[in-house]
């Protein structure tokens, strides 16, 4: 997140790529949890957005595939476990204050939303298609 | 979120481009807030994520510049509005499950992180540098 964004730009300069070996998210700032966004490797699109807890995220690093964890039914997922939806891994980042993380993947046919549209944000607000 | 994405993809088809008119966030689902993401909208890069509160989101659709919810300092902030960083609007979209919402702005001189780097992601965990 970026909600100390305004406060301390003055005399900051971009830090050198940091290494990735101690880069562990903070799960304390959301009660366990943190959100990952997934954006397809290849075209940069944003298909989705899912929280992780300390299993998921290790889960993902391990496995190579991307997993979850439900708020709903309480529990991890592997994405595309029963749809063959997977989401093989290609890049984890993770934000200046270690609270949020970003996944680019090889969406495994294409599909990332449980509608049957690639990406889980098909719907668009603004601007007002009426 | 797609939490249900493996539960209810049979006979599921590609919805038709909904109307925007009552489009909004649900709120409940997270004690008032939903996760913002915001990309660029040329480069299709991730700059960051932030929340949103109701009041967030209005303050955004009716300024046409980001507002987020800060929840270490609960308060509403607009990004940008002391280091001049701003984010003009250019589209939103909201998720299939209306629990999340994705902003793709203008980023006024380049640069979302309050470290200096163009976008909050600018460390890879994997793979790995090391």
């Amino acid at each position: 997140m970026t909600e100390r964004s305004d406060e301390s730009e003055a005399g900051s300069r971009p830090r050198a790529r940091a290494s990735a070996r101690q880069l562990v998210p903070n799960f304390d700032k959301m009660h366990g949890l943190v959100p990952a966004v997934v954006q397809e490797y290849r075209t940069h699109e944003v298909l989705m957005v899912a929280f992780m807890n300390q299993e998921a995220w290790e889960l993902t690093l391990s496995t190579g595939y991307a997993h979850y964890f439900s708020r709903s039914r309480n529990a991890i997922w592997k994405k595309g476990e029963t749809s063959g939806h997977l989401q093989e891994i290609r890049e984890v980042l993770i934000d200046c204050d270690d609270d949020s993380v970003l996944l680019l993947v090889n969406q495994v046919e294409g599909t990332a939303c449980h509608t049957g549209n690639r990406s889980c944000f098909y719907r668009t607000v603004y601007p007002s298609a009426g």
